[in-house]
């Protein structure tokens, strides 16, 4: 059912000097940089194998400012790569499993949907249709 | 430099029930099972893409039972795959980073190290070098 690791997201307080950092330290030059109004999030986005890497500063209230000023920098989320959203968060629902609200639109035209931590062990993980993947 | 993402380490409390719910829900059937007495945990790893989802229960005291007891369940490291680990880490620090602790075995003969998560605002990102994978 999933494929892969489609993204991580890591938030960080300060995106340019989150880039500058992964630059100079990773070696990592092809930065794509983003935002998302409705998280209230800046982004820079990054890809290694076959996954992305998405560094997101919040701008506004919203889930990740509260995330940010609860626990702080650092790994945010997993999202797993699916080839068909809604079949697969049926199938989540079918085993017992929660989804936390509706599927929403990630970076980039992702269709995206979270699972509630509580479903699988207290992990921040979430779903990834990507429509270019499927093309 | 980095060149995908090697594994990430998921912190549970109960490593079984954790596996039943990842198979029912995500439809993960070839768990490795496995442990580090060095670390003082007990894993489940499988693979998705080319990346690696460790599933990690600390079984006694160290950083993961510690990290378990501070922040709860849920996504602990991101591990980027690397193919020399020494240069690697000396670009880090070259590059006024630091790393944390020496490299040491990880699971299945990984070679590992931490960088310090002041380098990389506030993350817990590590560099792994698989032999396997350089074969």
């Amino acid at each position: 059912m999933i494929r892969g690791i489609h993204h991580i997201n890591l938030l960080v307080r300060d995106l340019d000097d989150a880039m500058e950092r992964y630059r100079r330290m990773l070696g990592v030059d092809d930065f794509i940089i983003d935002s998302l109004e409705g998280r209230a999030v800046r982004t820079a986005r990054f890809r290694t194998g076959d996954s992305w890497i998405v560094l997101v500063q919040p701008t506004g209230p919203g889930e990740p400012q509260r995330v940010l000023d609860e626990q702080g920098e650092g790994l945010f989320l997993l999202s797993f790569d699916v080839d068909d959203l809604d079949s697969a968060g049926e199938h989540i629902t079918q085993a017992g499993g929660a989804l936390r609200g509706e599927p929403r639109r990630g970076l980039e035209g992702w269709s995206v949907i979270d699972v509630a931590p509580e479903s699988l062990c207290g992990a921040q993980i979430q779903l990834a249709e990507d429509a270019q993947k499927n093309d």
